[in-house]
């Protein structure tokens, strides 16, 4: 599903499908840290630093944070461009609540983690890493902590895959969960992959070109293969 | 946790704790579809008549159907006093493109169904049962489909457990799922008791007097005994 499609299948869930964004943010973070919990639970990896960008991959940062923090991970916040958007005001109130902690300094923070999830840039990238994220996008290239992304390993171009320069350039995640469906840049990449947003119908899912995934029982999230076979 | 101080802890998170009650009632009625699938999954028990009252108690219902169908069940709606109240509307419409059906038919469909979910009254019950549902709550009490009731089961006294006469008389759900604490009725449940509600710090349990369920993993339920523990 490219990020045309992606757009316009969020799109039409907030409208004729009656979504609120509330609920499918919920349903997406939630997704994202069971994926977390998936790769490694709290007792083995505690410190998990959640990088969020301004926009919607950065909100499921946020509300993946909230539900680390009650699957007993010591989550790590890195959100510099807070929007001003009631939502994202409220997911921030909700961590604060938590005494979950807000670090500007990402790099410092990295390298005293265990996990980082990038919940940096999505679907709807645009192809240009703003201020102050190329610094963020060169630490997760080239440092030694493993990293869940969120739909996107950030600066990757959905359709087209890695960069071939700038400061994604060499970026790998160990992991990615997509969101609803993978996106065509899932061709180029080699780690472990999950994909959550267990709320569209196989009607919606054909219309839009792809499969529901094969998620079992109750679970949010399902891990699959390079041919979509759940692993 | 009693009436007023389960009042008064939703009121809590929607103000101070600026959650929406999009976000919370999610997360119910994903603990509430979870406590069902603990029960019995989709292969043996398919057909879930979800009753719902006018309340909050109705809406955990009317999301627990959704997550259920994309569990693999199929529900079948008893929704009869439909607020006009904006969630609502989105939560039924959303409900309908799933082309899951409404019914007038309690009883008639109640025969035919593998389990009910009681989702008509929860903590907020005033004591008097009002039309339609005194002919459905007796049907509760005298049928023979088992029953998942949500935070209640309807009819029983928050404080005071089962009601001595009335339609509710004897009437004694197979199962329970209490959101985020159990209420004091629990003296009187004899069934297999879930807590669900994930989203209460230690810091807040403690103001309201109870512990944080003991969760175990990502798990969004938690199936506990009498004393509270871990079954």
């Amino acid at each position: 599903m490219g990020a045309k499609a992606a757009a316009a299948l969020d799109e039409e869930l907030m409208s004729t499908g009656a979504y609120s964004i509330d609920q499918l943010m919920e349903l997406a973070g939630l997704a994202v840290s069971q994926a977390m919990f998936a790769l490694s639970p709290p007792q083995k990896t505690p410190n998990i630093l959640v990088a969020c960008g301004p926009g919607n991959n950065g909100g499921d940062g946020l509300v993946a944070a909230r539900h680390l923090y009650h699957f007993g991970y010591k989550p790590t916040m890195y959100f510099p461009k807070q929007t001003k958007n009631e939502l994202y005001q409220r997911l921030r109130i909700q961590l604060e609540h938590l005494k979950v902690p807000f670090t500007d300094d990402f790099v410092g923070t990295a390298v005293k983690s265990d996990y980082i999830i990038d919940a940096i840039f999505g679907f709807s990238f645009s192809g240009e890493v703003r201020e102050p994220f190329p610094a963020v996008i060169r630490a997760l290239a080239e440092g030694k902590v493993p990293v869940l992304a969120v739909d996107a390993p950030s600066s990757w171009n959905i359709e087209d895959g890695p960069p071939k320069d700038g400061p994604g350039k060499g970026y790998n995640p160990l992991a990615l969960v997509s969101m609803t469906a993978p996106k065509p840049l899932i061709k180029w990449f080699k780690g472990r992959h999950f994909v959550g947003g267990r709320f569209v119908s196989q009607a919606i899912a054909e219309k839009y070109g792809f499969d529901v995934p094969p998620y079992q029982g109750s679970d949010q999230i399902v891990e699959i293969g390079s041919h979509g076979e759940r692993l």
